[in-house]
């Protein structure tokens, strides 16, 4: 039988395997079935087609430019998504684990195609929090501004999500304008290579941004510089000999890591037998057992729950894991697959046998187990196995080995302290859940193991018809935890774009900063523009335009007759003495809204023009109470602009109400909606 | 002579000199001075009164609380700064220098103290970015939380800011809710010892907040955990021998490093002689060459200036060198104090002689130059050195040889790409500054070294009189740099609190997601109070609470009405026809204002009460647009209060108004200032 060969992408050519090639066996029958590697690649070759060629071409393009991008890549992905199924249950994963990596993987990055979009400018400069006050009198300002870093990403993914693991961190890195290099786990790589195929088939992205390793990396993190990134998902003993590498060290390499863990799912303590929460929280442990086959890094390993309840809820995990068929994953009636490889499942039972020196396995035999439709003795099956540790006080491995399979081990506690102080033995964890109905229960959860988790899942069952589920990391939310689990982050829209970018703090004048930023701030200069910036479409609008309308003074009349038409007749508007003893106000003063109101009758062009919609406004700030016989003006400024459409594009204005002394009497963000 | 004892404060003890110790020098006589350090100091006793006594103590507080804890410490140390100053000049520091390092700290205090007040909450759980939608329906939410690492700071400084370095790190840490052990270096370590008397003895800190080792750390690294922080200033060398440390790599210690960098200042093109820029230039230089006599990480050590402009440079730089007085920094007329040691000495000559081997010294001669009120021999004198590389491209000493101290050298540049790929030499800096009056400079330059560089500090005419100078990393900007720079990041504001936290993904339902972050979110509960809420004080109102309005109907006559009363009369509200081929409206709509106006009529209660004033509004957006003949009601809850005085507190409010038919028509959050 010919085995298939999987290629690596190297600097725009594809290469076949080659010396030192390695064999890729069927997860369900054994046998030889695919080959991968070539200790010819030249992997400095690849470093400088990234750095030179595609680091280059992303930069060109803005970050609405490169959300579209994701886009495309996802819907084209989306259309050979059957290929990609048919070709991963070789791996062991049955349809509904594909639904997790490759749908999984195809929506995250839809998610950030939308939120580069919605939550990043349509420009090359990131802007990271507001403007800082250095300076008494504003003409000396600080921003924080993120820029792509001007090398490579080395993706080094785990074997467990083919499909998912290549696009949780493609996604980011692209956004941020940064090529990747991708590097599979060898298991599995056949079903990353028939992805990565689609996407450079596409033709969407440029030349450099994405190449592929099928094999072993050679010595290619020898060359890293400071303008690289290693983004690690693996073991953790294979991160430790990764971190320690010299050049990685000495130049400050990035190194990203997210590790297994020893995740815990805490049973709240008023989650008794014949609540929902207790039926859910059995629902949750089952399918993080049985999904993928437990090779999930947040998988639940632990399970803590109320000794109480212990007994109950062994019967009733029991009860369902007995449930699960184990076979051929492209079988209907199959629940749970293979695990990837025979070297996994000698390793999983290794593992499990260190947990059984503590506790007692009360459900699954590794040694006799049925399996539908494959040869057990064959193909890498295992039972589901959950294990009860009497004396978690006293356990050392349940705590700190991650059998990376269907097993998990279950533990009672005496209090909530208790539930949390044995959650933290973990060391760090990707997640711990807690399923309860009471938010103070929650509270003290997170106030006492937050500081060990990267996420927190808490359901109940207010919202268990929309939950997630405990293992599934989501593209919105930060994925990675402290200590065991890596101390990394990925993820978690923006933030995980920012670590392939450089946060830099600039420090300039307001003019300064504004060019750079694409972001007109007080102080930087106004630009008169031709006309009334209403009668201006958005492509004509120039950063910084600005409008000063004339000034209108405010009468006692004006405050009493807004006050009876709109039925806002709040004492500090109505009643001189009362207003004289509140602590902000002379007297009685105007209402915030008629100087909102009045100040848009200043500005606003009445005719039809390119203005669409005011859409909203932000940071609205009440600076100097106005009262009868005042005068306000306004200064009208583009402050910002974001193409939207072909048709249309928002446009952010600064606003700032002035006295007839000069002084500040409210400022705000307007947002528009402008005809291109 | 008897020599000072400079003792450490361990678990709750100060702690003498004893077997082990080091002799510290005068920097201006050479003589022995002080001792400091104890091979018997009981390291993991100090780990653990932390982790047990100073953590849980810190934890209690609010971030409020703390920041007021910092607040008096800024001003117990500000009581006391002459004596600071006084034992001060004994590290060769002048009166000017003490002013960065001793009133920079405090400063930087205070900054803290500000930012901890304003920008977070008076709670124990800092919310991290907005809810994040992970449902249709909403009934699962997310929320990213940062709580407090339940570990120790090892703070290990610098020699040559013993006050600021401690306190930029301290001030964000014990905000954090951390507790923290500072082990300065031996060199200066006598001053960081008063400043952390002076702070022990205010009786402001929790026993076990702040701890001191004077000498060395012993075997303190090996016993950290990955609930602990280890944050460096120092050499590249040192910090790559602690960040390979097997404890730190193996527990994913979190470790932010900030090292020496070869950081450069360019010229414009623009800015030739006889421009305010050139003048500029001069100035910075200067002062960064000749201030802590050069001993600062921030130094400028590559001036990149146009070709044409190297002379006149060389001739500007050496004419104001030529003025500075080297001495004792007690006496009024020095400019220039000594290095720290003889040894600090000697390195700096060794390196300016590695620099010599590429580069021309064309001012200052280590072997000849005069010193005031001191014996030139015998204290750790230099004189500042200016060097000028002909072949920049062809160097490499320049780039990566940090001589630490009055040491600077300049090199021509032919274009801009050609300054930024010198600057970028440095593979990674703390700062890059650049004069220039020209915008399109600044930004091309932000463009192509930003990625280089933790700071990028921009000067002109325009903002010259109140820039804060290129070595003076400020509280509010981040400090810190990739590559050679260590790759981390200090200070920055809220940034530099959670380097002390742990940022942690929440997901669950509103209600549960509310108790915990003590902010409401829509789909929480409501709660229904026993009054108006306006009537309500500030501590009695609940979070949640709730009011529902009666609906109002909106008439063409109320949009007519109000259009010619405000002037608003933008063809949206006026014209049928122009109204009704915008993309957006069926036809004629109620103004945005006048929706935001007749919501206060419905939920204001107006007689006098606790609400004192509308100081503001957040993030309004008009969702559905309202015709004549539809109602509108508001739903008005307390979704957050702030204490800000003994006597109010602000109150956001979400306010959410629908219209007949249930739709959201405008969503916003409305602050007051309510009475306590």
């Amino acid at each position: 039988m010919s085995l298939k060969q999987i290629s690596s992408f190297a600097a725009g050519q594809w290469v076949a395997p080659g010396a030192g090639a390695r064999t890729i066996a069927s997860a369900i029958t054994g046998e030889p079935f695919a080959t991968a590697g070539n200790d010819a690649l030249d992997v400095q070759a690849m470093l400088a087609h990234a750095r030179d060629v595609g680091g280059p071409a992303l930069r060109r393009l803005t970050f609405h430019e490169r959300a579209k991008m994701l886009k495309a890549l996802a819907q084209a992905l989306s259309e050979r998504k059957q290929a990609l199924y048919d070709l991963s249950f070789e791996t062991g994963a049955t349809q509904k684990d594909h639904l997790i990596d490759i749908d999984g993987g195809i929506g995250t990055m839809f998610v950030f195609a939308s939120k580069g979009r919605r939550e990043m400018p349509d420009g090359h400069v990131y802007l990271d929090g507001d403007v800082e006050q250095l300076s008494r009198n504003g003409t000396f300002l600080g921003q924080h501004v993120c820029t792509p870093l001007q090398g490579v990403a080395v993706h080094i993914n785990a074997f467990n999500f083919p499909v998912w693991g290549m696009l949780e961190k493609l996604a980011p890195t692209l956004l941020a304008g940064v090529p990747a290099i991708v590097k599979p786990a060898t298991n599995s790589c056949y079903v990353t290579e028939l992805a990565v195929r689609i996407m450079l088939d596409s033709g969407i992205l440029p030349d450099g941004a994405l190449q592929l390793v099928s094999g072993g990396l050679g010595d290619m993190l020898d060359h890293l510089t400071c303008q690289d990134v290693v983004s690690f998902t693996g073991s953790a003993d294979t991160a430790m000999k990764l971190r320690q590498n010299p050049v990685i060290v000495t130049n400050s390499v990035r190194f990203v890591a997210e590790q297994d863990s020893l995740n815990a799912s805490i049973l709240g303590p008023d989650a008794a037998p014949g609540t929902p929460e207790f039926d859910l929280f059995v629902k949750e442990v089952v399918r993080e057992m049985t999904t993928k086959a437990g090779q999930k890094c947040t998988a639940i390993r632990r399970i803590i729950a109320p000794e109480a309840q212990v007994e109950a809820l062994i019967a009733a995990i029991s009860a369902k894991l007995a449930q699960t068929t184990i076979g051929d994953p492209r079988l209907d009636g199959t629940r749970m697959g293979a695990l990837v490889s025979n070297g996994q499942k000698a390793d999983v039972l290794a593992k499990a046998s260190l947990i059984g020196q503590e506790a007692e396995r009360v459900f699954g035999d590794p040694d006799a187990f049925e399996v539908i439709g494959a040869d057990a003795e064959k193909g890498a099956f295992v039972p589901p196995m959950l294990f009860h540790c009497a004396d978690p006080d006293a356990a050392r491995h349940v705590h700190d080995t991650e059998a990376f399979g269907p097993v998990s081990t279950i533990m009672g506690y005496r209090d909530l302290d208790h539930a949390i102080a044995l959650a933290n033995r973990g060391q760090g964890s990707l997640v711990t859940s807690l399923i309860t109905h009471d938010p103070e229960v929650a509270r003290q959860v997170v106030m006492g193991a937050a500081a060990f988790n990267g996420r927190i899942y808490i359901n109940d069952r207010d919202s268990m018809q929309e939950s997630t589920g405990h293992g599934s990391p989501l593209p919105h939310m930060v994925h990675g935890g402290p200590g065991r689990a890596g101390g990394g982050e990925e993820m978690g829209g923006v933030r995980g774009v920012k670590h392939y970018m450089q946060r830099t703090a600039l420090q300039g004048s307001p003019r300064m900063l504004a060019t750079i930023g694409r972001k007109w701030i007080p102080g930087a200069p106004e630009i008169q523009g031709p006309a009334h910036p209403f009668t201006r479409k958005f492509g004509e609008l120039q950063i910084g335009e600005t409008l000063h309308t004339a000034p209108r003074t405010i009468t006692l009349d004006d405050i009493e007759h807004f006050a009876h038409f709109t039925g806002d007749t709040f004492y500090a508007h109505m009643n001189e003495d009362a207003a004289a003893r509140n602590p902000f106000f002379p007297g009685r003063v105007a209402h915030g809204y008629l100087l909102l109101s009045f100040a848009a009758g200043l500005f606003v062009e009445p005719n039809e023009g390119p203005v669409l919609a005011n859409t909203g406004l932000d940071g609205l700030r009440f600076m100097k109470p106005v009262v009868a016989g005042d005068s306000i003006k306004v200064r009208l400024s583009v402050k910002q602009k974001t193409r939207r459409t072909d048709d249309y594009g928002e446009v952010r204005w600064h606003v700032t109400l002035t006295n007839q002394d000069d002084e500040k009497v409210a400022e705000y963000e307007l947002l528009t909606m402008n005809a291109y």
